[in-house]
């Protein structure tokens, strides 16, 4: 099934414990893409770049079979630049630097054939830029699924309200869905975002794992205990990508399918944090990544029966 | 198989934001105690309280096969009491009193027929005392299991690695986990933490659950998600005893078996903060148990075949 991917392809410049890496592949839509093209193909891409990003990350993409028709590359201008450090417990971290740059100006046309597009995944961006991408759709798509972040919360909160309810999934870490929803408890945290629209709200917890509520049911996704995190930049979109890749892939939107979906987005970003920028994702098979996921249920599965 | 269990039995008040509860029953070796007796009886229990504690809560561990032959009650003393208020998030607590009364001149001694015990619980104290018990075992217990806390990590790191030394399983808090190894990674502490002694890690992470380290293999128990955490105090303890207990209950020393007391040392601990003191602890039948537990179960279970 087609997969309609938007969010930001920029540049990042990161430090962490263990290194820095300067002007590195980043970007929403980059771990989203890479991340959901182990899994499924016709992937949409709808983002904005400068001159300055270069052609064969480009070209690496189409490679994954995704079709970047919806890449905006404006002459004369600088791709999104971010720039941060993080702290000794890599839970935390500062940011140094944000330079729009071409994304002051996004103002996103889907291509046509983006349209009918199954599956569209609104990767972190500002709400009104999701919302303007959901409304261009010409045919419902069968799973909306967005991704935002505490940022929207404090400074765009009306507008993120009119995307939340409009969308099937949201992924939000544990401490935003605290924020959004007033409630410190997550399992009453999650029943408020119900209330807001989406019917599947996930809970990313980072090293604790993922938490899926669909419906009254609950499902408890463990993290894998990691010797090191190397840099958790883009591990949330990363999880995102995997996630609706693996549902586009197989188009069963059945919990038992959601949970699976967990598990394999649970994977690709627990690769993702093992190398800078999206290095680890670029060299990856589907044996790795299956034996991976195997890993996620092998480390969580009793049996009581004794 | 007889259990031994070591600890404090002492009065609590307890603020939290949804109450009070003043000079309630409680103690480490309490709430062992009781959760363990849901899984096991030849319980014999070593504390000591003050002419202060209500002869009812002992005929009540009684009832429930706890031995407190080895409880010394110290006529004109107080018993050991514990003052604190949870924050708003229930994740931090100040101490507002420690009185230790009667603590301060504990010198365990072991009642004879407690020397020979299976299974050997040293609930949270000084690990001098701790170890003081440990040394008065005539045989070698099956297995023996201390829980401790960041409190004897700051004053009496010595005699607390003695204790670490000749155990089996340790149970420890993930903050409590990097402190006591110096490792910020969990997979890495609980590495630290073998070398120090027990083949067996535990690491409690409250709301996201626990991991169990054993032998180069990992098993991840989620955290049922509560709508409401009424009260924390005791529920390290409890799980403890839950754990414990179950072992001593079946006498199944495998991976597999202590996969399931993990499971139903959470659960315990999951009634345990439903209310204040051990009052839900009082009040279980095997049936609720079972119940709960098959809810870690099902909330953790995924199948990747598709």
């Amino acid at each position: 099934m087609s997969l309609l991917t938007v969010g930001t392809v920029a540049f990042d410049t990161i430090e962490t414990p263990f290194g820095k890496a300067e002007m590195c592949i980043g970007g929403a839509c980059t771990y989203i893409s890479w991340a959901a093209s182990y899994f499924t193909d016709k992937i949409n891409l709808v983002s904005i770049v400068g001159d300055d990003f270069p052609q064969e990350e480009i070209e690496l993409l189409h490679k994954r079979g995704v079709n970047t028709d919806g890449l905006e590359i404006v002459e004369g201008k600088k791709s999104f630049f971010w720039a941060g450090k993080y702290h000794d417990n890599m839970n935390q971290r500062d940011t140094i630097t944000t330079d729009l740059n071409v994304l002051a100006d996004f103002d996103p046309q889907l291509p046509q054939s983006y349209k009918s597009s199954d599956f569209l995944m609104l990767g972190n961006l500002t709400p009104e830029i999701q919302l303007q991408v959901l409304e261009q759709m010409e045919t419902k798509p069968k799973l909306v699924v967005m991704d935002t972040m505490n940022f929207w919360m404090d400074i765009a909160l009306d507008a993120l309200h009119k995307v939340i309810a409009k969308v099937d999934v949201i992924t939000i870490n544990d401490e935003e869905a605290r924020q959004l929803s007033g409630e410190h408890a997550l399992v009453t945290a999650a029943k408020k975002i119900h209330e807001m629209g989406p019917k599947i709200v996930i809970i990313k917890k980072g090293e604790h794992g993922a938490l899926l509520f669909n419906e009254g049911q609950i499902f408890s996704a463990p993290a894998l205990p990691l010797a090191q995190v190397f840099d958790p930049t883009g591990a949330g979109d990363t999880f995102a990508g995997g996630f609706i890749g693996y549902l586009a892939g197989n188009s069963d939107l059945s919990f038992e399918n959601l949970k699976r979906a967990v598990i394999y987005g649970s994977t690709m970003a627990s690769f993702c944090v093992e190398e800078f920028s999206i290095e680890k994702l670029k060299n990856l098979t589907q044996e790795m990544i299956k034996e991976r996921a195997e890993k996620f249920v092998e480390i969580s599965g009793v049996s009581l029966q004794h």
